[in-house]
């Protein structure tokens, strides 16, 4: 079993919802996030003329602002590991910065707690 | 050592602090999630009466809402791992769906950054 | 590769953040987290004074908050994780209570779903 895990942008939430559900998973948990990637974050323009900068100002323009993300964490049995991995890109990739990363790492057990099935079963 | 990590009601966390507490494990990370199951998430009832719909209202109706979840992720000793499921899905179990699941993954070190302490000294 | 988890005091955020880009990590996702550890959470003073109180009371005064934490998790290839450690226990270290944790996890995959570059690469 392993957790594929994607960081993605907020607008597509349902998009990405709606095409796991086609491939079967309606399972997952989402969870608020905050991004720092290749694009540094937000840039702020800064509210003061540059020639009345001091040395602080510039230092808070380098400061940069991090980007609100979702991360979405899915259980799946090894086998559709790549079909989810497709789904998740296929839906996200906008081909700017920010499309966000997924990552799978193992998980060894899982139970549901209404019926205490364990294992695949406890996934689906 | 493992981490066991709980998706669970929100009315739950109280007394599943307390009984996780009871066996010895007072160090937990608690985290806001929305999930999705076999519950599929909560269905609003539709405001327009039904013959009024148009296709747009039921493809409306058919999205669900995601339901508000706590995240609790617990790092115990492999030999905790049977007691600590145990305890909480005997706290957690209503029956009912939405009840919630528990995922047991590896994790590979642990540091208390007071002290520098690695391993189980650092998550008892 | 490796995830490495660490939870930190909020406003260790801004030099956790500084550090890591010092050792040239940039990318990382941030998440609200509760947590209670070895300080047993916040201890609220109780606003009755002692001899009024019943039994409830008191058991509501032993009851404690959880203190509010910031989680990063970064990815790094396996040769970093020694330094990101220590790196995020310098900079987090007051010698207080509350300090945090840090935890290394295995990671198997990484996609960056903008190109769909995959494993070291998707994760610098």
């Amino acid at each position: 079993m392993k957790e594929v895990i994607a960081i993605i942008q907020l607008n597509k939430m349902e998009a990405t919802k709606d095409a796991l559900e086609v491939i079967g998973i309606s399972s997952f948990t989402a969870y608020k996030a905050s991004g720092r990637g290749k694009q540094k974050g937000l840039q702020i323009p800064h509210p003061t003329p540059l020639d009345e900068r001091d040395e602080r100002d510039e230092r808070d323009e380098k400061r940069m602002k991090y980007i609100p993300k979702r991360m979405i964490s899915v259980m799946v049995e090894d086998e559709f590991v790549p079909a989810v991995v497709a789904v998740i890109t296929k839906v996200n990739r906008t081909g700017n910065y920010g499309d966000g990363r997924i990552f799978v790492s193992p998980m060894e057990e899982s139970v549901r707690i209404r019926t205490g099935e364990r294992g695949s079963v406890a996934i689906s």
